[in-house]
């Protein structure tokens, strides 16, 4: 039943070019920075767009920097869309989004040598695909293009977004020859394979997690107001210290995880803007990310009303709560889920199913097509750091997983299943 | 025995170079913005050179950016020094130094017309004098040109420091036109007039203040080391957040000031930076600048205790003291007290003896010469915020006052009182 073992993507040639892809943007501690649109982004970006030249592949760019490598084997059929993104935190790991951006590549390049060679025979056309600032750290918000791929958010409006230092992704996309004007293929289904981010395949000895559902988030942008003064001759009295009370807003977020048992939810700040940050001025204001997640919904709703209360009880400073955005639990089609279970147990690899606490692209695509989102194990479940690691076996046994999936969803497997 | 009112010097003057002088860096909210080096500390230091020179004083600027607009009246004689600084704080109120820089000028008008016509005979030349960077804003430490100015800094070690841009202080110095190569004149005493920056004088309708000594202060430079991770991904179990450790001890610092009673100590944290400062990324790393006062030392050294038992606990994170800095409680000279004292007397105002909480540039000259400190009462106590306040009547009784005690100085009251 099995379509062959990636055809096309040798072992050796999947690590050396993810070596080679490592190298842009690499930092000293065996990490990599490269934020969205950034110059090392471009390279790794030129990169792919070689890659998929030599590999027989078309690159195509659209208008919000989602680059395309496909190829049409039945014309005028949509597209199987298979990808990750290529931009990631600052000082990050090499793995995230990377790592399933050229398994998508390599599982591409295989499924067009075993449709040339007759072992599949496709129902639809199949592109790699390399979405635009997943991350968010840079431009605000994440899962930007894959976002305006399905219609979640206007390009136009997306275009004008500009980062820290007033650049828009307009002029980010120009600088490094990424704002392109190329049409987006249409999608018929679509998968993804990451690494897990957390500890549990790694931990039971499982080489691959297919993801049912994703954890339910809550996203806050807070701003604590203050009263400027003199650190050194105001009166504790006097003053409304917005760093004091946004201290408080973060120990309560961290004691908001020890209200439940463990593992049920994350909470935490990871952008926390101090102004007029002067070391002998009390500080007048303080922005804040706020970011708590659960695997259960109720869970989420009741840390959320805990949390509110935290910050109505601060009387010294003044809280407003300029966003909050909730991402709700949703579930990828259990008719993808099944599909990838076969996959699996015909190749041999040992797999659970698992939910996702992190956000993906694959959360947008499983909006509008059925969506397969693949994990591989992720070494002491570190994440968004320069420590972060896939040992080299998982990564292989991946790429193989991968290609299997996406030969059976450009065979039409899902579509039969129905 | 009074030398005369400010003679030189009419209040109308004063108020209106005091608002021509408030008009550089500006802010919509009604204070300024020119810290140490900056174009709008450029413009108000030639607005300042400018009223030297109309005024008959030599302006001269030292290696280090401090200005003097002098006078000799007793050939090779030392020199009264008076002055306060022209640097704000980033969002600052208008009267912070620029107030004593001002009043500092006329009163050195005042005494050079006491002297042409007769009614006082100097036994000292006397110079105006706006020091370089008091506040430590953009170039830390604070009290820099002054420090320089007595010995405790070596001016080629300041020129090298750098802003968070990496601009040299030399380099921001010449960018405005005031790194300069004239001699420090020779110091014999030194008087100073600033607001008060609390509510004592308001709230007992008090006029002048006279500074006896300085609250001791520990200044601390930190740096809590934790692990970047995914704040979406990560356990919360395996996490070493060092935002929530920085917070604990923001919080920590300001529980604190409760443990005395109230108004024996002051704690805060001004500076805070978080890395890498990205949503959803655990933060690494936190610097901060923690701050405590307190008018006894023994208070001061008990806090410092209690804040090192607060940092030792912390498990979660690593905290590395980079530096912690104590400036000692030390007492300005009684009989210049004394003399000021007098002066109040004779012009009959209002005074009491106190201790600052801030510090000043006289806080430096007083380890040198023989120094009087003048305060002027703070509507609220208000400080280091674009608020600050201080009513038209009440800087005109400090112009008068510094212009009744500089005379004594010139005149050589301090030598004949001991």
């Amino acid at each position: 039943m099995t379509s062959g073992h990636s055809a096309g993507s040798t072992p050796a040639a999947f690590l050396d070019d993810f070596a080679t892809m490592s190298s842009f943007g690499a930092t000293a501690a065996g990490g990599v920075d490269r934020e969205a649109a950034t110059a090392d982004d471009g390279r790794t970006r030129r990169f792919l767009a070689d890659w998929f030249d030599r590999h027989g592949l078309t690159t195509t760019v659209d208008a919000v920097g989602n680059m395309y490598g496909s190829i049409e084997f039945v014309p005028g059929a949509p597209y199987v869309l298979v990808g990750s993104h290529l931009d990631s935190q600052p000082t990050a790991g090499k793995y995230d989004g990377a790592y399933g951006v050229l398994a998508a590549a390599h599982a591409v390049r295989g499924i067009v040598e075993m449709v040339e060679r007759g072992s599949l025979i496709p129902q639809f056309n199949i592109a790699a695909v390399n979405w635009f600032n997943e991350e968010g750290s840079r431009f605000s918000p994440s899962l930007m293009g894959s976002g305006v791929f399905i219609g979640k958010f206007d390009a136009d409006e997306i275009l004008k977004v500009t980062d820290r230092v007033g650049i828009s992704v307009r002029d980010a996309l120009s600088d490094i020859g990424f704002h392109g004007n190329d049409r987006q293929p249409e999608a018929v289904s679509y998968a993804e394979i990451h690494i897990e981010q957390g500890p549990i395949l790694e931990q039971e000895g499982t080489t691959i997690g297919i993801v049912t559902a994703n954890w339910a988030a809550r996203k806050y942008s807070i701003t604590v107001h203050g009263e400027q003064s003199h650190t050194g001759a105001t009166h504790m009295a006097l003053r409304h210290d917005a760093l004091v009370g946004a201290s408080k807003i973060v120990v309560a977020a961290r004691e908001l995880t020890q209200q439940f048992p463990e593992g049920l939810l994350l909470a935490s700040v990871g952008q926390f803007d101090v102004e007029p940050n002067s070391p002998i001025v009390v500080p007048s204001k303080v922005t804040m990310a706020i970011d708590i997640r659960s695997s259960d919904p109720d869970v989420l709703e009741q840390a959320h009303e805990m949390l509110m209360a935290a910050i109505d009880k601060e009387t010294e400073v003044r809280i407003s709560i300029d966003t909050s955005a909730l991402r709700p639990s949703t579930s990828y089609q259990i008719e993808g889920v099944e599909l990838a279970e076969k996959a699996a147990t015909d190749l041999g690899l040992s797999y659970r199913r698992m939910l996702t606490m992190a956000g993906h692209d694959s959360v947008n695509l499983k909006d509008i097509v059925p969506t397969v989102m693949l994990f591989v194990p992720s070494v002491d479940g570190i994440s968004h750091s320069e420590k972060e690691l896939t040992h080299d076996d998982d990564l292989l046994h991946g790429v193989t997983m991968l290609t299997e999936t996406v030969a059976r969803l450009v065979r039409g497997d899902l579509e039969s299943s129905s």
